[in-house]
């Protein structure tokens, strides 16, 4: 009667009760079936995948990872080391394991490693009330019934037609009459983040993925898509901020230490350079120590630019609204933005550095200073990314440092070295 | 035949052939069927879709509304001013304009602003069979056929059964027995990045929107929801890094500049508290002016320390991953990664100190300030956007400019400040 009474409830809700419960979490889970302990496993965040699973003995193990879907057990085999992954795949039907050996050759980040091998296929030449009777029977084990696709004799993919498509039309008429010829599919090592991007083009459901002779591989759906993008959306605001994938707000001091301290390291580099740009001008600054007081100013208000064009270009690129074609028209209208907002924010600093300190020139030194390098920040906004994507790297990754590097070494450079060149006016 | 020919092609990529084609895109427009030209309104930009609708008459372009499901509508007429929406609006039969009205009424980013009002819904006392016959008729303008919402007498939703069951279900069997009566609905006026979140929990393909008395309104689909969650990272990255909504790569230099001055302005209002700080140890820097080519490292160090914090929370926030419960825990962890790393950063930055100046006590001020400026970061990195979210403001909004002031401020403040005290031993 427990089948019965957990039957309509979400095995996402279940997991969260189970979560909140108080009492035994391991009595609780052993009442559940399989089916069940399977779908809750899917739902668990990685590192409980294989907690859940291991409370239960070898034989039920079993029953449990026989329910999964072929890319939920890649998942749970994907968060655990390979000797027990080994240990898992063995008590698998031998069909089975190999189908599982075989996907776990797929890198994980790829079409491959998010794929199901439990797609429902059928010949254009049966006709829609054949294929609803074949569904019968085998959309319970499916990973998802609405797509059907129509596979060739070499098991190439020669048209999908959709379950509503299907459900309208009458019993007597060929799939291969209703069927859509022109199926979009998907390369089996195309990255997870680009086929994110084509699920959002297209808006489909599911879609097929094939190897280079365009064989069937299996399909990806749009559950799963919607996990990576959210996924490499992380990536694109952690790489940004310098902090490592996978260091969560729940984690450990010892996690966090270890995802944030080289890219502190890699932040110290970089701000000691910034540091013997302004040790160049010591001299300058011991005779008008005020300089001292506003070059943060000039440095700050760079690297604020230079973020603002380096967030939008790295966003523009995930998005795929920056490309080849666009780029130069983009890299001058950025340029142009620095010019318009030097111009305000260096008109700005100069009255306020000519009220602060009662000379003109003090107020020309930092207005100028900070116009180059408000330029300077909205161009390596853009070049910074745009290169780093050029030699293949993520556009996210580093690009935060190398723009403030600039900034801050050239914000540095152009105040304290217009001062050199005016100082006799600023004694 | 042209029907035939685009009939397999899916619009986005029309729209696609259509933005590459060199010739008159009007005429090439005008030839097709109107139940193309409102698709590709649908996946064209906000900025387009009236550019599209408007190149036809006044009768095809009734024609082409007819065609279109209600959110598409409703995401059309959100685009233009509220005159032409009306003109629109009037071509519209007398029923589907009331319609219309209504949708327009909610609030453009919550689930009543997104829902479309085309789902199909059947008694519990119907058949399988007679389901599928309803459906043949019902599927074909329905914005998706997979879930059928079971309503009672007062359109209260009372179940939810898929096609998939369906069609593996005898044609006898009653609905009400195979339905799912634990339905996860929608509240009408639920935040749209809310209601993301809640498809990124459940993995569903649709799901019904209600009212406070339990009557179903509508259906969210996934692939709107994909839309508004990409809208949504977007908004997170622009306000971090101080650009507003709507701006895009593509844009004019004055659109930029609209959405980036102002912030860049907040930005050099918490600049000069930073000065200031600076100001008020001239005297001390004039004596030692090595402290101005130390002191941006201490601040820059502190901001990016406290990004990394902040990025973290914010997107621990829009993931659901801190809560109320769990928030004290995850600020004393922060305390604890701004004391390890503070030590890290500080003994590195005191060595570098010691060998560069030659003073010990240089060195230990300059560790010091570094050890304690990277505690306040994390911590501010937390009570940050964790105190607006408290506030009900968006933690993702201004974080960014409190974090780096509070950086800026005691970074300076920590180094001048114990730089003076020591100032003997400096010299
Ligand atoms: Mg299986
Ligand atoms: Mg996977
Ligand atoms: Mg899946
Ligand atoms: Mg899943
Ligand atoms: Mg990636
Ligand atoms: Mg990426
Ligand atoms: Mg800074
Ligand atoms: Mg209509
Ligand atoms: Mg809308
Ligand atoms: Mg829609
Ligand atoms: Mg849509
Ligand atoms: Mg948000
Ligand atoms: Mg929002």
């Amino acid at each position: 009667q427990i089948d019965e009474l957990i039957e309509d409830i979400h095995p996402a809700d279940i997991l969260d009760a189970i979560h909140a419960y108080e009492g035994d979490k391991k009595l609780l889970l052993q009442k559940l079936p399989e089916w069940v302990i399977a779908a809750i496993i899917d739902y668990a965040e990685d590192e409980e995948k294989y907690e859940i699973l291991s409370i239960f003995p070898e034989k039920r193990q079993k029953d449990i990872v026989e329910e999964m879907s072929s890319d939920e057990l890649v998942d749970l085999l994907g968060s655990i080391p390979k000797e027990q992954a080994d240990d898992i795949i063995v008590k698998l039907d031998l069909e089975e394991a190999e189908e599982v050996r075989e996907l776990l050759t797929y890198k994980p980040d790829t079409a491959g490693g998010i794929m199901a091998t439990e797609f429902i296929c059928v010949q254009d030449t049966m006709s829609v009330g054949e294929t609803l009777k074949y569904l019968q029977k085998e959309a319970p084990d499916a990973e998802t019934a609405y797509y059907i696709y129509v596979l060739g004799e070499h098991d190439d993919l020669k048209g999908v037609v959709s379950l509503r498509d299907i459900v309208v039309s009458n019993f007597d008429v060929k799939i291969g009459d209703i069927m859509n010829e022109n199926v979009i599919s998907i390369p089996v090592d195309m990255d997870q983040e680009e086929v994110g991007h084509i699920f959002e083009k297209y808006s489909f459901l599911t879609m097929p993925v094939v190897n280079e002779r365009d064989e069937m591989l299996g399909i990806v759906t749009v559950d799963d898509i919607m996990a990576v993008l959210s996924d490499e959306h992380t990536e694109d605001m952690y790489r940004l901020a310098g902090l490592q994938e996978g260091e969560k707000v729940t984690g450990s001091i010892g996690e966090s230490v270890k995802s944030r301290l080289p890219w502190l390291f890699v932040n110290l580099i970089t701000a000691i350079l910034a540091a013997a740009t302004v040790s160049l001008f010591e001299d300058t600054i011991s005779k008008v120590v005020a300089l001292a007081t506003f070059m943060p100013i000039v440095a700050g208000m760079g690297g604020n630019a230079g973020t603002q064009t380096l967030t939008l270009i790295v966003r523009g690129i995930a998005l795929g609204e920056l490309t080849f074609e666009n780029a130069k028209k983009v890299l001058f209208k950025e340029f142009g933005v620095g010019i318009s907002n030097g111009f305000a924010i260096g008109l700005a600093v100069a009255t306020l550095g000519y009220l602060w300190e009662r000379k003109p020139i003090f107020g020309l030194v930092i207005g100028l200073a900070m116009f180059l390098n408000l330029i300077a920040a909205t161009t390596a906004g853009f070049l910074v990314p745009v290169t780093l994507r050029r030699f293949k790297i993520d556009p996210a990754l580093a690009s935060a440092v190398f723009v403030t590097t600039v900034t801050d070494v050239l914000g540095f450079f152009f105040f304290l070295g217009l001062a050199t060149l005016f100082i006799s006016y600023l004694l």
